[in-house]
C-alpha cells in the first residue's frame, strides 16, 4: 500500500468502504467523486474484491484511491457484544490508519455505535475530554450550525455540556469558518429559569465560560440560525434531528400526494419543480455530509447511514477540511487546563 | 349570572376571555363560532366591558354566551411570583367555575404556567396523580395522536411516565375514540437497550403495565402514526413539538420565497394553492384545538398562545367533548389502586 501525499502534503483520508445502508457501490461512487473534485488521496478500507470491482468504474478517480483490505464488515444491526470482537473490521482498520499517522481522518457511514466504540479503543479521547460528542452540522437560513451531542451520550452532566460547547466552538471556528461562534443551550424556553435540572445547572457554567454564550434557545429557533453552536444532552439532540427529519419527510409526502391529485396540479408542479428543488436543497442534510465525532485523538466523521453518493462525497470533504484545518490540535489546545497549555 | 344548561343538560364551558397573544377580539370570535356551531353554552370570563363590546358583533351567538366578570388578567410574560397573587384573574375565576360545578371544562389560550399553577391550587390533582401532564394532540397520517408531557414537568421519574401512559390511554379512548390505544415510549432508538436512564427504566414498567405498549419509538416515526399515545418527560416532549413547529415554519418560508421568485413560478403557485393548502391543513395544529391538562380534578384545556379564532373554536369543542365523555371520571377509575376502585 502506498501512502501517496496530495499536493501540500496532506495525509490521505481513510474511508469505510463497507459502511452505509446503500452498499458498496454508493460509497465508492461518492468517494470517487470526492477524489476527483477535491484532488484528495483516499485509503478505501474493506473487502478488496468488492471494492476493486466498483472502483473499476471510475478510472479517473482510481489512481487517487488505494484499497486497504479488511476481512470483516460490521452490519447495521450488529449487537454491541459482536462489535467488540471485530477488530479486523473495516471500521477498526480505518481508525488504525489514523492512529498510525497514515490517514488524516476516518469517514464512515456505518454503524455509529461501532465507530464510537472503536474510536474510543483505538484512538482514545483527547486529554481533558471525558465524553466525546457526535456533532450534527445542520442547515439554517443563516447558514450551517453545529448541534452536539446528537446521540453519543444519552445521559450527561453539566460539565459534559460545557465541554461540548468548547469543542463545538473550536469546530465552528475552524471548519465552518465562523469567527467567535455564538453558543446556545437547548431548552424548553428562553428564560434562564426554564429547562430541566441539567439545563438549569449548565446555564451558569456556560455564562462563566468565556464563550460567546447567547443563552437558552428553543428548538423552533434553530432553523432561523439563532446560534452557531447548540449544546444538548445526546438523547435530546438525537430527538431534535429525528423530529426534523420526520417532519420534513411527511411534509414532502403530503405535498407530493396533494399536487399529483389533478392534472392541472401536476402541470403546475412541473413548472415549480426547480423552485421546490432549490427550497429543499437548502434544508438537505446530504449537503453537509457528515457529523464529526469531537473529542477523539484524530478526525472521525460519521455520515448518515442512508447517505447517497453525494452525501458520501461531502462527508469525505468534511474529513479533508477538518484534517487540513487542524481541528484536533486546536481542540487539544483549548481543552487543556490553563496551566498545561 | 345564569348557568343555563344546553340540551342534554351538559354544563357550560368556561373560557378565559383574556388569554392568548392575539387579544380579546380573536378569543370572542372563536368562542362565538363554537357556541353557534356546537350549540354549547359558554361562560366567558374576563373584563366585562371589553368582552361585551366584542360580543355585540355576534348577536346569534350572544344568547348562548354569559359574561362572568373578572377584574384581573394575567399577561403572557408575568413572573411566577406575580401569578400567585392574581386570584381574581380570569384564569383563577374560570377554574373556580369548574370546581363549583358551574362549568364542565375550562379553556384558556393564556399563560400555560398560570393555568397549571391555578389548576393545582383550585382544582387539585386526582387521587393517585402526583404530576398532571400537558398533552398535545398532534396530527399523523393515520389520524391524531397524543403526546404527553409537553411541558408541565421538565424532570420526570419512571413512575410519572407510567402515569402519563395511563392517563393518555383514557383520553385517547374517550376523546380521540381509539379502542385500545397503542402506547409508545419516545426514545433515541427502537431497541429496548436504547434511551437515557429514564427511558430504560420506564420501558420495563410499561411492559408490565397491561397497557397496549408497542415499545420505544423514534420521533421521526410519530407523524407516521406509530402510536396513539406517546409518553416523554416534559422537557423532551416540549422539544419535539417546538422542533416540528420550527421545521414547518422554515419549510413554508423557503417554499414561499422560492415560488415567488419568478413570474411563471408565481402563476404555477397560484394554480397549486388549493393543493398546498390541503396538504398543510392536515398538519395544522389549529385543527386540533387544545392540549388537555390531564390529572386534574376537572377538564382543563390549554390552547396555543398564538391560537387564531379557528383554533379557539376547536379548543372549546375539545373542552365540550372531554366533559361530555366523562374523561375525568374515567381517569379517576383507572388511576385508583385496584383495591380502591
Amino acid at each position: 500500500m502506498s501512502t501517496t501525499r496530495t499536493p501540500g502534503h496532506a495525509l490521505p483520508v481513510a474511508v469505510d468502504g463497507m459502511g452505509g445502508d446503500r452498499g458498496v457501490a454508493t460509497v465508492v461512487q461518492g468517494v470517487a467523486a470526492a477524489a476527483v473534485e477535491l484532488g484528495c488521496e483516499v485509503l478505501l478500507v474493506g473487502r478488496e474484491e468488492a471494492l476493486r470491482t466498483e472502483l473499476a468504474r471510475y478510472p479517473e478517480a482510481a489512481r487517487r484511491i488505494t484499497v486497504v483490505p479488511a476481512a470483516e464488515a460490521i452490519s447495521m444491526d450488529e449487537s454491541p457484544l459482536a462489535l467488540r470482537r471485530k477488530d479486523g473490521s473495516s471500521i477498526a482498520m480505518g481508525l488504525r490508519l489514523v492512529r498510525e499517522g497514515r490517514a488524516g481522518a476516518f469517514v464512515s457511514a456505518g454503524h455509529t455505535g461501532a465507530v464510537f466504540l472503536w474510536a474510543n479503543t483505538i484512538l482514545g479521547t483527547l486529554p481533558g475530554v471525558e465524553r466525546p460528542a457526535l456533532s450534527a452540522v445542520l442547515p439554517s437560513v443563516r447558514g450551517p450550525f453545529l448541534l452536539l451531542d446528537v446521540g453519543a451520550n444519552p445521559d450527561c452532566r453539566p460539565s459534559d455540556l460545557l465541554s461540548f460547547a468548547r469543542m463545538g466552538t473550536v469546530y465552528a471556528e475552524r471548519v465552518l469558518r465562523v469567527p467567535r461562534p455564538r453558543v446556545g443551550l437547548l431548552s424548553n424556553g428562553e428564560e434562564e429559569s426554564k429547562g430541566n435540572l441539567l439545563v438549569r445547572e449548565t446555564h451558569g457554567l456556560l455564562k462563566a465560560s468565556g464563550l460567546e454564550f447567547v443563552g437558552n434557545l428553543e428548538s423552533k429557533d434553530l432553523p432561523r440560525g439563532a446560534a452557531d453552536v447548540v449544546v444538548a444532552d445526546g438523547f435530546t439532540g438525537n430527538i431534535v434531528i429525528k423530529t426534523a427529519e420526520g417532519a420534513a419527510e411527511v411534509f414532502m409526502d403530503l405535498l407530493r400526494s396533494s399536487v399529483t391529485s389533478r392534472w392541472h396540479y401536476r402541470l403546475a408542479a412541473l413548472v415549480l419543480r426547480p423552485a421546490l428543488r432549490a427550497a429543499f436543497q437548502r434544508l438537505d442534510y446530504t449537503e453537509f455530509g457528515g457529523a464529526p465525532l469531537l473529542g477523539m485523538q484524530g478526525v472521525v466523521i460519521v455520515a448518515h447511514g442512508r447517505s447517497d453518493a453525494r452525501a458520501m462525497r461531502n462527508a469525505v470533504r468534511v474529513g479533508v477540511e477538518a484534517a487540513a484545518r487542524g481541528v484536533v490540535g486546536a481542540l487539544q489546545g483549548m481543552l487543556l487546563p490553563e496551566g498545561a497549555r
